[in-house]
């Protein structure tokens, strides 16, 4: 193999690649990147068993001679990394060694292993797809991943559920204290269908994208798999196999305590409030709710707060209690100025929801 | 105790007084900052019994009513940091507890503890000051700092030797396989005089100071102590106790081979050979030098790498390894754009200096 790239293509192409690296560093083998060199395209291709990537390189990029072998994903990276800018030639004798040129600098005979025994991406047939701007999935998917089980959790927990119905799609999370719901409608007709992902694929997913609403993403899932296209690559990982919970029935619309409240103040106060916590114990935040003002209160052995913020109420007035943790981690990610919450008595759950439902937070209130 | 003062005003105070807070957690009150209110003047004291910090916030003011209080720094750092812009007036009962409101936010008898039990900075007769500018001592500082011995080293290397000679200030570091010398003219004329200061005092100082060539640092010196006083700030710290190493003894001028080098090629060019060793090796890196060029090499279970660097030479050829982290340690903080090195031979130090020997890096070679 021999062939010489741009610094700044390489660079580019293993950030990506290193998202399936896996970092357990059970096998060697697993915490490489292949290189692929072939009729003036260099694939590099990462695959921790869950999650696949494969990216190509088909600019500012020269083959010389194809081939391929397997690259240690940190040393290949800080090598590129430290080589000055321009073009760098890499060429190995495709069984133990590579070597990297630039200008008169040379890495010589850095170890690295056959790709022979490289586990390539399956070659699974879809049978269903969709497409989805960037910006849109990369939003939904940080408005929601905060709240997916922990890795002690239920299997299904830990994943999102990704829902296609009457045209929208709906990406779903929940912890069994909260549950992140956010909907949008897609552009074209899509049958109805739904499965379950890994939130370690969407979160490596995430960083790969751009916040691009003109740039699209191709999903294609098959009965044990989902491929995500976009631009240069493709990532293939793995469904979490099962029925998700039933949401729908936890989201009733009734309630019997309305309160619209400026978003940023009630987040300040509630981080404030946090300040009274130590590490280990859980003590809530109080929301008493009155008459256009709703007063926030925590008391813990350290001390006292409390801060009284305006609000429109309709409905009776209320006082509930919260774990803080998850009022901030919601209200961290809406973008509204203003957000609306649902309440109907201090042992039932508040749901945080815009008009349009097109994101719905369910909190549990907690005793106080 | 009663007082209102401007977030800002508090937030530079603290950050400030917090460098002197022991981190060791072993006594409470030693975590804490004691605030003393009294006529139009909040003091904040922080002492770690090795170093202590005493800053005053006369501006943005309003005493009420004069009184004192220790409480956690990380606490009152939190609550004044979450605190909005503007003022925040500060209340205790002077024993045991501090409250905090700004506007309608109240963060109320949050545990604190009695001034009375916090030990005051020592009260000492200095017999000896000079003055220089904020800028040289910060720089002087953060160029010879990084090569003080580790903490299971003789204790005297863990010091810097501050040495007033002839009107130079001459700051040292070393660690028994490199000497740092950063010298500097002072302003006015100054007995000579030399003492060592431990290498934590001098870290937290340099984060203190400002790199401004326009305001001065007095510094002030007893048997056992120094003194800085800067702006608002005093920072008082024990001295090591007995005689420095006699570095020029060390200090030879002699060579058979100077070579001068751009210092970034230098730089980047070990910082790469460094990608081949692993953390549990100490593979040296060799400079191969001829005329007009010197080669870099690294060689290792992992690969090698060779470069040829450009450079003017005087003298013998040579072939001498080093430690890789010692010379870039030297050569991150050297200002200038081409360095110069003297060797003589394998077994024999290197040094890095400039003309008017302003600064003076010695590293010993290692085998290779």
């Amino acid at each position: 193999m021999k062939f010489s790239c741009q610094k700044s293509k390489l660079s580019e192409a293993i950030s990506i690649a290193s998202k399936a690296v896996s970092s357990k560093r059970n096998m060697e083998i697993m915490e490489c990147i292949l290189l692929i060199a072939k009729s003036n395209e260099l694939t590099m291709i990462a695959n921790d068993m869950e999650t696949g990537i494969e990216t190509v390189v088909d600019q500012g990029i020269d083959i010389e001679e194809a081939g391929m072998i397997a690259i240690n994903a940190k040393m290949l990276s800080d090598v590129i990394h430290k080589m000055p800018e321009g073009e760098i030639t890499i060429y190995s004798d495709e069984q133990t060694y590579i070597s990297f040129k630039s200008g008169d600098i040379l890495f010589d005979k850095i170890l690295a292993h056959s790709g022979d025994t490289f586990t390539l991406l399956p070659n699974i047939s879809y049978n269903y797809q969709f497409k989805i701007s960037s910006f849109s999935l990369k939003e939904m998917i940080r408005q929601t991943i905060f709240s997916v089980g922990g890795e002690d959790s239920n299997k299904m927990m830990t994943g999102e559920l990704f829902e296609i119905k009457e045209d929208h799609l709906r990406i779903v999370s929940l912890d069994g204290h909260r549950v992140s719901l956010k909907r949008v409608k897609l552009k074209e007709h899509n049958e109805d269908r739904k499965v379950i992902v890994p939130s370690r694929t969407l979160n490596e997913l995430s960083k790969i994208i751009d916040d691009d609403p003109e740039k699209e993403i191709l999903i294609c899932i098959s009965d044990n798999h989902i491929l995500f296209k976009y631009k240069n690559t493709k990532m293939v990982s793995l469904l979490i196999d099962g029925d998700y919970y039933e949401i729908d029935a936890l989201m009733t619309t009734d309630y019997s305590t309305k309160v619209i409240i400026n978003r940023q103040s009630l987040l300040s106060c509630i981080d404030r409030s946090t300040l009274l916590i130590r590490e280990t114990d859980r003590k809530p935040v109080i929301f008493d709710i009155r008459d256009r003002v709703m007063k926030i209160q925590m008391v813990s052995d350290i001390g006292s707060m409390n801060e009284p913020l305006p609000v429109a109420k309709e409905g009776d007035n209320l006082k509930i209690a919260f774990n803080p943790r998850y009022f901030i981690d919601a209200l961290k990610v809406i973008g509204d100025e203003e957000v609306t919450l649902y309440m109907t008595n201090p042992k039932y759950p508040c749901f945080i929801r815009d008009e349009e439902d097109s994101y719905i937070y369910l909190i549990l209130p907690v005793n106080f």
